[in-house]
């Protein structure tokens, strides 16, 4: 399998798998801790809404971005604490984007995770309405970040929404369905895996710096790292499909989303997601603050993951 | 028909009809021409995205929720410059759920406002990330709002999140969905109505507040006003609905929703919102602002329109 373990060269090596499982695994349960506080408890009206809402957020994935967010603001000597409604908020809006790309007329997926999609467990109308609640959420959730000055508000709050709207995620979304059997470049591609993928994690990112009070030159590579991050994410996951397609033992019924591999060899993909990490990773190391060996540990496990 | 021109009583008479009309004309071209700013160009790509947003928010309605808002700013010694970033957020708010609620597994309705509803036109994904896209556009466009203080940033974004949220207008939505072919009782009705109509009525004068650096009695008025008056105007939704399906020629196939008429009759029901529009009109009357006869005399609109 192509896809394994890669023996990356660049930078110094500041984490050991083991430390970057504790890493995660300590992360993970901060970000779930505060997404269960400031998530309404499924007895709060209306109930199915907030349970339906609840399904899709727990347990949840590896919580990559809200773990980027925590270690950029301290990669630029920020904190947790101060970063961690932000965190919050991407894994919200990600979480809606999931539910609705599932949905039948888009992606068509009928699982998730390991079990239904929200459509297949709440129906279709209840699935479109979990996601618009975790959109405002997400927004609800990042006002509350305990920042002092105007202009920082506003940026945190233009940062998600211009990520999330009609030249980020939901822009990306609409172009990769606008292909349809269409012969894609590899520029589109790269275009629509920008704005699918890369923008968020680029937002992740920025969202960290700017409760850190990152400089513009902190903030220049952040954004570096994010986006550079999301397009080798992006790579890797159309390797993770094309391998469970063959025979894994995962698949359904999704239908078919535009692929790297339409222009690639699997060689060449894994060859191009290599090389977005090391610049990701470039990136990163020119950082000063704590978060930085996370940063760095983490693009590299973007590639490595073979779950 | 019950629905035409109600003589009501309360109040003085700020405003006659032909003022009301041009103020309305007036203020719309103010909201329509500052959409149209904001709103990436239909050649922005993705152009089928801005094509199809643009499709959705032009030539709109009455724009009755960024009028409230201006007005309201305006009833509190505000500016209509300061309160018109969140005007025009909430009617992009209110564009999206209208795309959703009108998608084939909500209403189904085929038509909205004389053309074919966005899922017609454009197919149902994009109209689902259409909505989607609006709902992140109405938050970007509320961080540009030229306020000073980090707390009433926090403010503008916590109360429109909230509006939109799952215990406002999609909690709303999922509401009216789950009464299915239970018969509803009047309490059902009223909570239902205040989720889905009324909260993003009171956001909008509370916005509106907000910017005008409203002190806490007058946003308490301001509240009252917005919420009796989004009652009120579902009432009447409600009656024009019953109206037009009795024979009118604007018929399609909409499924029916949850009325009030299923537990008042006509006549109860144009007393509730006469009662809901003299509350709203006895707490605009007690603010100062060069706004109040306009929200006064868009309060007996909202009852006596018969279009």
């Amino acid at each position: 399998m192509l896809c394994g373990k890669v023996p990356f060269q660049t930078g110094k090596d500041f984490m050991k798998t083991a430390d970057l499982e504790s890493y995660f695994k300590e992360r993970k349960a901060i970000v779930d801790a505060a997404l269960d506080t400031e998530m309404p408890a499924q007895d709060v009206p209306p109930q199915l809404l907030h349970k339906a809402m609840r399904y899709c957020v727990f347990p949840g994935g590896k919580r990559i971005r809200p773990v980027i967010c925590l270690a950029a603001a301290e990669a630029v000597r920020g904190s947790v604490e101060t970063a961690l409604l932000p965190a919050l908020a991407l894994e919200l809006l990600h979480t809606y984007t999931l539910v609705h790309d599932d949905l039948p007329c888009m992606d068509d997926d009928n699982t998730r995770r390991g079990k239904p999609t929200c459509h297949v467990a709440f129906g279709e109308a209840n699935a479109i309405l979990v996601g618009d609640a975790l959109q405002a959420m997400a927004f609800a959730v990042l006002a509350k970040t305990p920042v002092s000055s105007s202009y920082t508000h506003r940026q945190l709050v233009a940062e998600l929404s211009h990520a999330a709207g009609s030249q980020g995620v939901v822009g990306g979304q609409v172009e990769d369905l606008a292909v349809g059997n269409e012969r894609p470049t590899a520029d589109m591609i790269e275009l629509i895996h920008r704005h699918k993928t890369a923008d968020l994690f680029s937002a992740s990112a920025r969202l960290g710096g700017i409760t850190g009070s990152a400089d513009e030159n902190e903030m220049g590579l952040l954004t570096a790292y994010g986006l550079n991050l999301g397009l080798a994410f992006q790579v890797v996951d159309d390797l993770l499909d094309a391998n469970e397609r063959d025979g894994g033992p995962k698949g359904d019924d999704r239908k078919k989303n535009l692929s790297c591999l339409s222009v690639y060899s699997p060689e060449e993909a894994l060859g191009k997601a290599q090389a977005l990490v090391d610049t990701a990773v470039v990136a990163a190391e020119r950082l000063e603050g704590p978060g930085v060996g996370p940063l760095i540990a983490l693009a590299r496990f973007v590639v490595e993951r073979t779950l």
